[in-house]
C-alpha cells in the first residue's frame, strides 16, 4: 500500500507541483556557515533590506564555516498561485525554538503559528511584537525566511501522504494509544508572496546558530553605557519642573538614574501626534534638555508615528501617507525616502539636535483595532501587510541613523520589531503585565534577535513591586514605567531600601552588562537567553525524570518534544543564571546545568547538574554563577560613567576552575568602536593554595581606556 | 486642510488605485431585490456554486423588488497584487448583524473579523463553523461576498483620510472625550483573491434581506417531519443489540424517539475512517437498520471524511487526494467529480441504500491542529484555503443529493458550513458546551443561513440538565448527544418526568415547527432568529435606558452602536419568543417587543413592549406568544407521523387580535413538494363575545393531506 501511495504521490507532485511551480533551490554561501536560496520572485521589500542589516563579516569569519546542516533535497519550495510553499525536514527527536517573541511557550514544535506583528493579546500563536521568521533546532541548525509577510508556519504538525517516516495509523475506536496529533516530519510554511529568500544557518551548537543569525543582522546592538543604567519614565503630563524635581529626588534619596522618559504629554497633542514640544509644559525645550544633561540625565521621548493634521510636518508629508489613519493620524509611508526625510526630520529638529538621547516608539505593533487595516493602500505600492511587518523596524532604523550621523549612540524602546533588527538599539515592551510571561518573553527574545524589558509599572503589593524589580535589573533595560501611575522606586516604603540596593547592584554590574552586550554585538551572543542555549543544559538528567516513565523511544520517537519547557529561569550573560521569584512564592526549584554553580551573593556552592530548591527570602532573587565565573563590577554610582571616564573594577570570581573573561572597553558613547576604537581586556583568575591570583591584560595603546584600578575578590571560599 | 486632503487623495487614488486596478462595478439584477457585481476575476470555486445553490425564484418573485439600497458610487472594489479590496458605506446610526455563526456577539459593527472555517475556540472573530460572508444592516440591506477565501472584514473600524464624514480629532493629552476607536464610515474587506462576486440585497426590513439571502441559496432546508422529533446519539462503541435495547427503553418509558445516532464505533476503524460497518458490533447492518425502521426509528451515522488506508475505497480514491492527511486519513478532493463518485458511493453503499436516514458529518471545521494545513495541495488545483472554506458545504450537498436521487429527505448534523448552504438539511454542532453561548449561536444562525443545535450531552446537575433540555426542544434539532457520556433523557431521575414532558411538548409542537421550516424553505424566514429581526423590537424603549444617559447624538453620532446586545432570548418561528434560563438562575428579564405578548403555557398577558422580570421555576422555560398568535399542535406521539399519516390538530390561540396562520402540509418525507405536492392551509381565529371562532381552509385537491380533526383552543381568557 505504501509503495502505491509513494508512487502515486510522485505522480501527483509531478503533475501539480513540479511542472508548474516547484523550485530548484540553489544554495549560495553568503557568509561562513550561512547559506541562502531564492524561491520564486521575492518581494522587493524584505526584512533584512528594510532593517538595513549589514552582516558583521569579521564576527562571522571568526566563527568559521560548517557543513550545510540539512539534507538539501529535503528542503522544498513550490510557488502556486502567488504563494510560496516551503518545507524543511524534521527529525524525530528535534525540538524547535524561536518564531519570535512568544510569551507563554519556549518549545515550538507542534505549534501552528501565523507570524504577524501585533499587540500580544494573551495567547501565543505568532501575533506578537516581534514575530521573527527564524527558528533554531536542537540539531544545531537554523532557518530564516527573509519575508515581510504574514507567514503561516506548521512547526511539525502537518502530515504528508508521502512522508518518509509516516506516523503509525491507529484506530480510535479501540487503540488506546491513538493520539489526536500524529507525528510530523517537517516544518512547513506558507508565505503569501510569489517568492522568498531562505537562509539556513549552521551550528554545530544552537548558540552558534543564534550567533550567526545575529551577526547576519549586523551583530546585536551595543547600547551606550548610560543605556544600561537605570531609567524612569514620568507620568504622562509631567512638565519640565516636575521632571527636574524628580531627578533631584533621585539624587537626594540616592537612587541611580541615567535617563528619564517623557510620555505623551511632552507633545502639544498626542494620538495623533504633533511631534512638537508642548509650550506650556516645556516652554524652553533646549534649556530643559541641556540642564538635564548637565545633571548626567538623558531625556527619552515617547512618540507614536501617527501624524496629527496639526503637526507642522503634516501638509508637506501628505503626498506620502496611506489611505487610512491611525487614531486619526496620517500614516507615513516610510519606505519612501522623501517621506522619511520629512518625518525623521521632525523627530530630529528641536529634539535630537538639542540633546534628546533617544525615543520610545509606541503603537507600531497593532492590534488590528488600532493599526491601519490590511486594506490600507500606501503610495509606494508596498502593501499594508508589508508595512505592518516592518514599520517598527523602519522606525528603529531611521532614528538610529539620525544618531549614527552624529556619532552618538542611542538606546530606546519600541513596541514592534522583526527579523533583521538585532543591531538596532531598542528594547521591546508592551501593555501586558504578567510577570511570569514577561520572563518567558525575555527568554524567547534571545531566539528572536531582539531585546525585551520586563518593565515595572506599579504593583498591588510591596512584595510584587520588589519581585518585579528583582528581575527587571537582570534585563536589558532596568526601568520603571510610571506613565500612568506615577510610581517611583521608593513608592513602596517597606521595600524602598531593597529597591535602592537592587538599583545600585544594576549600576555596579555595568562592566559585566556592557561586556556582555559587546559580545552580543561582536559575537552575536544574546545577553539574555534561554537555558536551552547553555552547554550542559540540553541533556539535563534532572529534566527527564518528569516524564521519564512515559518516555520510550519505540513508542514515542520524538522524545525531546516531551521534555519539560523551562521558561522561568534564564542566562544573563556568559556567567549568570537568573531564577526569578514571583509574587506569592517563597521557594522555587532551579535547574542547574552540568558543572558547578555558585550562589551569586555568597559564592557558596549551589549544585552541579541538578535541580535545587531555594528559599531565598523576599530580599533576594536567586542568581547563580558558573564555576570559574568572573563578574567585573564597578563602584555603585548614581549615573553611568561619562564618555571615557575611568572607573575602578572589582573582579568577582566564583568557584574552583580557572577563570577567564573578556572585559570590553570603549568610550561608551560613540560609534568609534566601529572603526576599531575598542578593546577586549583579558581577565584571568586562578586559585592556588586557597589564594586568588588575578590579572588583567594591559590596556591597548591608542584605544579608549576606562579601566581604573582593578581588584580581585574571591567569592567562593 | 480638509480640501487639501481630499484633493491629494483623489490624486493618490487616481495614481495608485484607479489606473491600475480600481473596478468599475456594474450591478445586475439577479433576482428581484438582489443585485450582483463582479470585481476582477473571481475564483472558479465560489460558495454558491460549491453549495449547488439554485435560487428559489418563486419565493423571490413573490417578495417583489426594491430600490438598490445603497449609494452605488460608494461601493468600491480595487484589485491590487492578486487581492480584492472592497468597501461599503456605513451610516452613523447603522448596526450590523451576521458574518457567520458567532457565539458571543450579535452586534458586529466595530468588529474585525477573519472569516475562516474553524472549530470555535472560545473567541468570536470569524473563526467558526460557519463564517458566512454576509451581513445585514439595520438600514435594511445586506451584502454577501461569494468567495471561498479567508476574507478579512473591518466592520466599521478602518478610518480613511478621504472619509466624507471623518471623525473629529481629539487630543489624548487633554481631551477627556478622546476615544481609542474613532468612528468609521465604511465596512471594508480584503478578499485574498483576484476577484469576487458581490451581492447586495434590498429590504426594506432586515427580515426581508435575510429572506432574500436564504432564497438566493435555494430557500432554507425543509427537514422530513421525523427530523423535527427527538433524537438520541449512542455512546461511541454501542452495538446493534444495545441500540435496539435503547430504542426499547425509550418506548417502554414513554419518551419519544425518531432517530438514533451511531457514533464512530459503527465503523470498523475510525480517525481515519473505513466507512464500513464493524462486523462484531453490527454483524447484519441491513437487518439492523430495517428492524429499527420497522420501529419507526431511523439510523443516523457519524463519520468524518478522512479515508483510512484500510477503507475499501482507499486505493481507488488515491489519485484524488490531497498531499496531506488528517488523522492519518486521506483527504479527498471533493471538487473532482470522479472523486465524489467514489467517496459518496462509499457513503451510499450498504448505508443509505439499506435505509440509513442520514449522516453526522464531523471534523470538517478544523481547528488548524487537526485539519489539513494551508500548504496542502489538492489535485484539482483548488487551494487548501478554498477546500477548507467549502468542505462542509460539499459534504452536505453531495450526501443530500444521494437522498434526493431517492426522493427521500434527510436531516443530519455537520460541523462546518458556509454561505450558499441554507437549503442543505443539516444542523451545525460542536464540542464547545457553554449554554449561554449556545443560545447566542442559535440567534446568529438566523443571520448566517444555517441551523444550530444547542445539543445536550451531560450535565453537572439535574438543574443544568433540565435547563439545557428546555432550550434544546426550542431549537432545530432536539437531541441528546451521548457519544461520550452515555446519558439518556432519564439520566437525572429528579427531573426525568419534566424531561419527558418537554420531549412530548417538542412532539406536540411538530405541526408548528414543520410549518415554520416550510416558511424557511418557501419564504426564507429562518425558524430560529434574533429578536432584532422581530418587528417592534428594534426601537425598544426598554433597551435604551441602559445607556441613555450616555447617548447624545451630537457627541455620539452612531447611537445604535451602543444599544445593548440581546443575546439570551430569541424568536422560534412566527409567534414564539423563547427566553432560556441558565443554571443557577431563578429569575430573568425578558424584553418583549411592542405589541401584546402572552404566556405560552397559561395564555396570560405578559407585557407589551416592555422589560419584564420572570421567576418561572425550575420546570419552565419562559416562552411567550404574540397577540393573535396561533400554535398548531398535535397529540403527543412517541414517533413523528409517518409519510402521509393524518394527525389531529389542536389550534392554540393567544391574545385578542384576529389570528391568522399558514399551516404547511405535505407528505412529510419526499421531495414531491418541489413539484407542487404541498399546501399551506389557512387557519383563522377571531374572538367574539369572549368566544373563539376558528376555521381552517379546505384541503387542496390532489395535494397530500395529513390534517385530521381540527380543534381550537382559546389560551387567553
Amino acid at each position: 500500500m505504501k509503495i502505491f501511495r509513494t508512487l502515486y504521490f510522485s505522480l501527483l507532485l509531478f503533475t501539480i507541483a513540479d511542472t508548474c511551480c516547484a523550485q530548484q533551490l540553489t544554495w549560495t554561501v553568503v557568509e561562513p556557515g550561512i547559506w541562502k536560496a531564492v524561491a520564486g520572485n521575492p518581494d522587493g521589500l524584505d526584512l533584512l533590506k528594510t532593517a538595513g542589516a549589514v552582516p558583521y563579516h569579521a564576527g562571522l569569519a571568526e566563527m568559521g564555516t560548517t557543513e550545510f546542516p540539512l539534507p538539501q533535497d529535503e528542503i522544498k519550495a513550490t510557488i502556486i498561485d502567488g504563494k510560496t510553499y516551503l518545507r524543511f525536514p524534521l527529525d524525530t527527536q528535534e525540538q524547535l525554538y524561536g518564531f519570535g517573541l512568544n510569551f507563554q511557550t519556549i518549545h515550538q514544535r507542534g505549534k501552528i503559528i501565523t507570524l504577524h506583528v501585533d499587540n500580544y493579546a494573551g495567547r501565543d500563536g505568532g501575533h506578537t511584537h516581534c514575530p521573527t521568521p527564524f527558528y533554531v533546532s536542537t540539531k544545531g541548525y537554523g532557518v530564516f525566511i527573509n519575508s515581510a509577510r504574514y507567514i503561516k508556519v506548521y512547526a511539525g504538525t502537518a502530515v504528508r501522504v508521502d512522508s518518509k517516516t509516516p506516523p503509525e495509523i491507529k484506530d480510535r475506536n479501540l487503540d488506546k494509544d491513538w493520539k489526536p496529533n500524529p507525528y510530523s516530519d517537517a516544518v512547513e510554511m506558507l508565505v503569501p508572496a510569489s517568492g522568498a529568500e531562505i537562509y539556513v544557518f549552521g551550528g554545530p551548537t544552537m548558540m552558534n546558530v543564534v550567533q550567526r543569525y545575529n551577526l547576519l543582522n549586523g551583530g546585536g546592538c551595543l547600547p551606550p553605557r548610560w543605556g544600561l543604567g537605570f531609567t524612569q519614565r514620568m507620568q504622562r503630563l509631567a512638565d519640565a519642573a516636575s521632571v527636574a524635581a524628580e531627578a533631584q529626588a533621585f539624587e537626594d534619596k540616592g537612587y541611580p538614574l541615567d535617563f528619564i522618559g517623557l510620555e505623551p504629554g511632552w507633545q502639544s497633542k498626542s494620538y495623533p501626534c504633533t511631534f512638537e514640544w508642548d509650550k506650556t509644559r516645556f516652554p524652553q525645550p533646549k534649556a530643559f534638555v541641556q540642564d538635564m544633561l548637565k545633571k548626567n540625565i538623558r531625556i527619552n521621548l515617547w512618540t507614536n508615528p501617527y501624524v496629527s493634521p496639526q503637526a507642522p510636518v503634516y501638509n508637506n508629508i501628505l503626498p506620502y501617507i496611506a489611505t487610512h489613519t491611525v487614531w486619526n493620524g496620517a500614516v507615513v509611508d516610510l519606505t519612501l525616502p522623501k517621506a522619511r526625510d520629512l518625518f525623521f526630520g521632525a523627530l530630529d529638529k528641536n529634539k535630537i539636535d538639542i540633546g534628546v538621547g533617544g525615543y520610545k516608539i509606541d503603537e507600531v505593533d497593532g492590534g488590528d483595532a488600532y493599526l491601519w487595516p490590511d486594506v490600507a493602500i500606501f503610495p509606494s505600492g508596498n502593501s499594508a501587510e508589508e508595512l505592518r511587518q516592518t514599520y517598527g523596524l523602519m522606525m528603529q532604523r531611521y532614528v538610529t541613523e539620525l544618531y549614527h550621523s552624529r556619532n552618538q549612540r542611542t538606546y530606546g524602546l519600541v513596541r514592534a520589531s522583526n527579523g533583521g533588527g538585532a543591531s538596532l538599539p531598542y528594547v521591546i515592551y508592551n501593555d501586558y503585565y504578567n510577570h511570569q510571561d514577561f520572563i518567558t518573553a525575555l527568554i524567547n527574545s534571545g531566539f528572536a534577535g531582539v531585546l525585551w524589558t520586563p518593565e515595572v509599572r506599579s504593583s498591588k503589593t510591596a512584595e510584587e513591586w520588589l519581585r518585579r524589580f528583582q528581575s527587571n535589573i537582570f534585563s536589558p533595560m532596568a526601568m520603571i514605567n510610571a506613565w500612568a501611575s506615577g510610581t517611583k522606586p521608593w513608592s513602596y516604603p517597606e521595600v524602598a531600601e531593597q529597591i535602592k540596593q537592587l538599583a545600585n547592584l544594576r549600576m555596579q554590574m555595568m562592566p559585566y552588562w556592557y561586556s556582555e552586550f559587546a559580545k552580543y554585538h561582536f559575537k552575536g551572543i544574546p545577553p539574555f537567553r534561554a537555558m536551552n542555549l547553555e552547554p550542559g543544559f540540553q541533556s539535563m538528567p534532572a529534566e527527564k525524570p518528569v516524564e521519564k516513565e512515559k518516555i520510550n523511544l519505540e513508542e514515542n520517537p520524538y522524545e525531546s518534544v516531551v521534555l519539560k519547557e523551562i521558561k522561568d529561569q534564564y542566562m544573563a550573560g556568559e556567567n549568570i543564571l537568573v531564577a526569578p521569584m514571583f509574587t506569592g512564592e517563597t521557594r522555587r526549584t532551579v535547574i542547574l546545568p552540568r558543572g558547578k554553580w555558585y550562589d551569586f551573593y555568597t559564592g557558596k556552592f549551589a549544585g552541579d547538574g541538578q535541580v535545587i530548591t531555594v528559599i531565598p527570602g523576599l530580599d533576594k532573587i536567586p542568581v547563580y554563577v558558573k564555576d570559574g565565573g568572573i563578574i567585573p563590577m564597578m563602584p555603585s554610582m548614581l549615573h553611568a560613567p561619562q564618555i571615557n571616564q575611568q572607573v575602578d573594577i572589582e573582579v568577582r570570581y566564583y568557584g574552583e576552575m580557572p577563570g577567564y573573561y573578556k572585559l570590553y572597553d570603549d568610550d561608551g558613547e560613540t560609534f568609534n568602536y566601529e572603526s576599531g576604537a575598542y578593546s577586549f581586556r583579558e581577565i584571568k583568575v586562578t586559585k592556588a593554595n586557597g589564594k586568588i591570583i588575578g590579572s588583567i591584560s594591559n590596556a591597548v595603546a591608542g584605544k579608549p581606556n576606562t579601566v581604573g584600578k582593578v581588584t580581585f575578590k574571591m567569592m567562593t571560599n
